[in-house]
């Protein structure tokens, strides 16, 4: 199941090292500690974000392991002077040994909510903070803005073309799986076909039409190779001579595709001329520089354009290319003593103990994972689960199809309000449970005193 | 020397491998076609962009080969439905065996120069594509911007801490190593020491002060490991008490880490409380949402604070997310016919031809990679040189760390706007040569008539 073996043990921050030879040093191997994952607020003209990326985070708990090589290179660090030899021994045979709650891919969650919960000893909790930050804050990421991207496409296609600016080929294999559970069809990425069984799609570029002498030329022997599945680039040199040429081929062909210059003008212009050749269900796919607004646009203007490629936009989430995913520590056992913790950080204050999130169809309660807080209302969902216990996945995780799916059945329920490309005037609402309030008021109160 | 085995021959767009079954059924898959790497223009504010993520490009050009697994996929794709059983025959025993001419990672460029070449039978110069603008397009983002937060820093260090925010991973691994050649000392992702051999920082984080019940102890215990490496994080609960506690704990340290409130005032009440405790030599170092301005205002405040941290705005880009880095046919050879190739979309115009860069002092001439600019002139340098021959690296390439020198010197020759963080009213001046603005007129009038 692992993409890439088992070499990612290193790839974390050095100060999850540092801290857990520093657990390990201190004697506190054995304690337990739970770490929540989640978003403190919403990046700009956001009302949601959709999680993705826990296929990945399970994926890399369950082959978390290291080699002798990245054990010996541990060692030759100036920071790990002073750690004893057990500590190497331990990370030799280190596994994943704890418990991961989660919330399906494709649920849309707000401020405060848990995307996961680690509860495992404090090594084990402590060591993936990085990788699982990097993994389900990017998808989720993605996620968000494919779903933005569906919607100003009201029902047409898009199909993501981000790789190529993608943040190195893997975020575009990763970004391409996100942006379809957030709403595309699909995506240009062979690779993310391979692995995750997304729909792929892709033709031919403008090198293919430069690399004959004649873009006729170009186009009949495109047209020998995809039958139906044509799609014609007509801007190489000059887009509605392109599409004259295209038009003269006829049938068989899907389409074409506009990449330059003014999409609105000319895909009425490109229309005409396949209609007049009789070209009536070819369609008209446009891409270049596309982001949610410019196809709304599109679309209030009437544009008979039938679907979407986006790439840059898209794929770096380009008007707000980062997410403040934070992982942080709520509880911790030590020698048999329990205590529910926080940070209070200006500004940075976290509510303490482990949560759940229930779910009504108007809001959502954050309550304590041990709480039940309307547990008679069939209307209410407790949205996480437990995915791995003791080190197991419990399961098989659903597909980048079937969180699809949720996704689009999630979106649908919300208010239009929480829709919208712009932010709510009303947010979804988020409530604490009686519980969680108390208990915060009581760790804060025992902080001060 | 591959990072991750062979198993990135999927990972480029769909359509480079129709196109690819488009050459091999017409015949083509002897022609021999050149495409260039370069920007059209510069990011928002850059001046230059600093070139990174050749080694990647080597290692990926050297490795790329299809397992059967992946034969057997694109086989079962509907696009290839017309492919001859001999394409599938043909990738199974795919290698690239063609030329890469490159400027070495560290040299800063300009619109229009390219920052790779290919030259290649044309379904292997091709394929690369997606890849080839992922891995250098990214790497080349952030080492750009990894160049302004240093300018900024004026000569204090500055880390990357930006893995969890990456857009993936490997992207954490990737952006890192080329903010290292941008400029910062080191990163705090692991992996990235590991591979590429660049220094790699970090302590500890909050959750080690919560796991222990005080703040003193969580302190005594991280000093125990780290000795003289310490750094204490010291506002989990509040920065001057924490501060106070460090304090109190005396040799051996390296200083502390402020990473929330108001970083201009509690840099200078930070600096008083060690100072008197004796502590002159503690070193205080901050960190949260920091970039190149906050890092230039707070110089500019003479706030005393000895380094930086900088994650989420390095490792996004989040000014300018993106690169628009585009990798264009220039030239083909089919049946021993030559010839010159241009894209004329509207906007989006191509200059045929291989190129090279001759770097003068003042100035880059752009020129036809078979012509000889100044040959005789010292102070002359021609930037592009041959690092993969006929499918073979020709030597070693240089390090990250020697990329980086290179990078360091580069920058210091740039005029002063040029370095600036704002766009120079007189940005750096690329002429066109004779013979190339010569060649240009003819194939468009060529092209016209």
């Amino acid at each position: 199941m692992s993409d890439f073996g088992p070499h990612r043990a290193l790839l974390t921050d050095l100060y999850q090292l540092t801290m857990a030879a520093g657990y390990f040093e201190a004697g506190k191997s054995s304690d337990r500690a739970t770490f929540e994952m989640y978003v403190r607020r919403l990046p700009p003209q956001r009302n949601f974000v959709l999680a993705a990326g826990l296929a990945q985070a399970v994926d890399y708990l369950l082959n978390l392991r290291f080699t002798s090589e990245e054990v010996d290179y541990v060692r030759s660090l100036p920071q790990f002077r002073n750690a004893s030899p057990a500590f190497f021994d331990m990370l030799a045979v280190f596994r994943f040994t704890g418990d991961l709650f989660a919330v399906p891919e494709g649920t849309p969650l707000f401020p405060g909510e848990p995307f996961l919960t680690v509860r495992a000893p404090v090594i084990e909790a402590q060591l993936p903070e990085t990788y699982l930050l990097a993994t389900v804050g990017f998808q989720s990421l993605i996620a968000t803005k494919a779903a933005r991207l569906a919607k100003a496409a009201g029902g047409r296609s898009v199909v993501d073309f981000g790789t190529r600016r993608a943040h190195s080929p893997e975020a575009g294999v990763l970004g391409a799986r996100a942006a379809y559970i957030g709403g595309c069809i699909g995506t240009s990425n062979t690779e993310t076909g391979f692995r995750y069984g997304v729909p792929v799609f892709g033709t031919a570029a403008h090198s293919w039409v430069m690399s004959f002498v004649s873009e006729r030329e170009a186009f009949a022997e495109l047209q020998k190779l995809l039958g139906e599945q044509t799609v014609y680039l007509v801007d190489t040199y000059e887009t509605l001579e392109g599409t004259r040429q295209a038009a003269a081929l006829g049938h068989p062909l899907w389409g074409v595709r506009l990449d330059s210059g003014n999409l609105e003008q000319l895909s009425f212009q490109v229309r005409k001329i396949l209609d007049d050749a009789g070209l009536h269900e070819a369609k008209i796919f446009a891409t270049g520089d596309l982001n949610e607004h410019k196809i709304h646009e599109l679309l209030a203007a009437r544009a008979p354009i039938d679907s979407f490629g986006v790439g840059t936009d898209l794929i770096t989430s380009s008007d707000a290319p980062s997410i403040g995913m934070i992982y942080k520590m709520v509880e911790i056992e030590s020698d048999g003593e329990h205590r529910y913790t926080t940070k209070r950080s200006e500004d940075k204050q976290t509510l303490p103990g482990g949560k759940q999130i229930f779910r009504f169809p108007d809001h959502d309660v954050l309550g304590l994972a041990t709480e039940c807080v309307s547990c008679a209302n069939a209307e209410v969902t407790a949205l996480q689960r437990p995915v791995i216990l003791k080190g197991r996945l419990i399961e098989p995780l659903p597909t980048a199809t079937q969180a699809r799916e949720r996704a689009s059945a999630a979106l649908a329920k919300l208010p239009a309000a929480c829709q919208s490309l712009f932010e709510a005037k009303e947010p979804w609402r988020v409530e604490l449970s009686e519980q969680l309030t108390h208990l915060d008021q009581q760790v804060r109160h025992e902080a001060a005193s």
